[in-house]
């Protein structure tokens, strides 16, 4: 049990890695043997085992939803989310969160052994998809011994998990939160994603993702992606309101040392990045969101995808200023989720800080998110 | 005399390189030796000397305005304004286009060999800035005999170069035209530019910026560079418009190969770009970008920065979806030239084509500034 540094944070009550003997079948058509998810949670399952919620994180994200991180030290990235008086209540339910299929942190991903060789996968390792980290996910759930779960909830990538769930699992979710999130990936979304595969893979060190069996890593390279990606994370506006022009030092140095705090911010973003995140991972998942398109397997038609949900409360979020997955992707899924048949209400949040506004102090999200769940856990009969 | 790939295209009636042997005195106390700019010319210069017009060019573009560029064998970046019938005609002007110093097409840049060591500069270049790219064109512009210009006109970083000629030079020029640009960068400008830096500076091949002496060159660098600042002179619903998730084969590949058309179209920009552009160069120009904030100087009351123009015309334009310069800086620019008594006028053009709109086919640019040189042209009594 690790000691909290920051004592409003919940501990997680369980933690544990779960491996699968049977292969996961894969939507390329490749399967991987031996896979192993890492997960967390909080709080207690109830008898009836009505009271499970799992919360899907987002691309460099893990299952220390609110726990302090043993790799970086900090406290759990949904903290202000998860725990006791908030609006996730590990006294109400019973909280999962795992490190997704690809993930770095203990899930199989391509800086796992892989079993047949006794090295790193690598390169070797899978194309893998949305639906396939759900299908783990689900393999999970269900090894925890969990037919149905009160909520699946989660932001950005976590909410394409979610649009996954429901059409994948209509019958074992009772609700659903889908946060800033989006039902394929756009053209400029791929392109931000591509560039940073490209400065990764630009990377003497990253030997053609060979590089963990070599002994180096491509530090420089994961650390211009992190930079670039960044940067779509935030608004203009919180940027300008946070950073402007203002300088690190009394005048500028006439060099191509950080002058303005925003360059000292972002390359702190670049290299504080590398020491928890593998550069594998980092393709691995960014291309499974850019292969993510949901209404594909369904002839386009988003509305199918959902057909299986009957009146499933789900709840909608987006951001103002978020121009990564802005509002208009939101309002795409809500009108598919109510063409299906779904009870889905949507808030859009007035915010200036980005796509990570989901992460951060947005009071309205908390009370909106807090009336949403408390309102389906009384229609699921939950105390 | 290049023969013309494009049978529309103009054929510059003059180009040359001067060099001036008084040292260039640099906003960083620095000065430069010997310095050399290399310009085209099309037209012919009217007795009076009334009718020369100065084109500035954007960040990676160059003096090859209306001409084939030698370098790539592709016909000048806006030969679609420049030329017979055009907009900026050379049977009434005479057109000038200098490469900016610090550029690598024949000015003096960190790839030129250093007078006093007989090795390119590299990092010993000094950082410069965009009043230091002015103050080098005005020479140039001078040594041409020309006294005063009929008019100043640029996009992006060229519309920032026309803003600091109003500030510098007022009395040196009759009109000003400044298309999409700001009167100074940007957080989030900044951060791009940051990015791209970081992505040269990554590259081993780049070594301290000493790579033209030891016959590297930084291309992979310099790629991931081009292909984040790419992205960002393309609107959102422009790369949905021209690529959306379209695929280059039928069916994904299943691995980190371009599947889609936006990733195998942003990889050519990137590997395209570095056989035309050298990356030190790309360091200096993006700095003196980032350093550029024209009201610093004048108590920050932009202004203040155009108290020399008296009545001068000013025709600044803007795109509904740039937003790498969005419409509100050309408003801040347009409320600051009036306040000074400049007689500014301002057109927002509607199109979906972003930041690039001003090098595309824009029929409304064509259309407004032809209306706006023709009625200055009379006002200068020109033909």
């Amino acid at each position: 049990m690790n000691l909290s540094l920051n004592p409003s944070a919940a501990v997680a009550t369980g933690s544990g890695v779960v491996r699968f003997e049977r292969p996961l079948r894969l939507d390329s058509g490749a399967s991987l043997d031996s896979v192993e998810i890492a997960y967390e949670t909080y709080g207690e399952l109830n008898a009836a085992k009505t009271n499970a919620v799992l919360i899907c994180h987002a691309l460099t994200l893990d299952q220390h939803v609110a726990s302090i991180n043993p790799t970086t030290g900090k406290p759990g990235w949904w903290d202000r989310m998860v725990g006791p008086g908030l609006p996730l209540d590990p006294e109400r339910y019973f909280i999962i969160c795992s490190n997704v299929l690809g993930g770095c942190m203990g899930s199989t991903g391509p800086s796992s052994i892989n079993p047949a060789t006794g090295q790193p996968y690598g390169l070797t390792f899978p194309v893998i998809t949305i639906p396939d980290m759900v299908r783990a996910q689900a393999m999970l759930v269900e090894r925890l011994g969990i037919e149905s779960l009160f909520s699946v909830i989660g932001g950005s990538m976590g909410g394409m998990q979610v649009l996954q769930w429901a059409a994948d699992y209509p019958e074992r979710m009772f609700s659903g939160v889908c946060i800033a999130a989006a039902p394929r990936h756009s053209a400029q979304n791929i392109a931000f994603h591509e560039v940073g595969r490209q400065a990764i893979m630009a990377d003497p060190a990253w030997s053609g993702g060979d590089y963990a069996r070599l002994g180096s890593r491509p530090q420089k390279g994961l650390a211009v992606a992190r930079m670039a990606a960044h940067i779509t994370y935030l608004s203009e506006p919180a940027l300008q309101r946070k950073f402007g022009r203002e300088l690190q030092r009394d005048g500028l140095s006439w060099s191509f040392d950080a002058d303005f705090q925003v360059e000292s911010y972002l390359r702190h973003q670049g290299t504080s990045f590398v020491d928890r995140f593998d550069a594998n991972s980092y393709l691995y998942i960014t291309r499974a969101m850019d292969y993510f398109d949901l209404a594909a397997a369904y002839g386009g038609v988003l509305a199918q995808a959902f057909r299986g949900l009957a009146s499933t409360p789900f709840f909608v979020v987006s951001f103002t200023s978020d121009w990564l997955y802005p509002t208009p992707d939101s309002r795409t899924i809500v009108r598919a989720l109510n063409a299906a048949g779904a009870k889905a209400s949507f808030v859009e949040v007035e915010s200036d800080k980005g796509h990570d506004a989901f992460l951060l102090d947005e009071p309205v999200l908390d009370a909106a998110l807090h009336g949403f769940l408390g309102s389906a856990a009384l229609s699921r009969g939950l105390a």
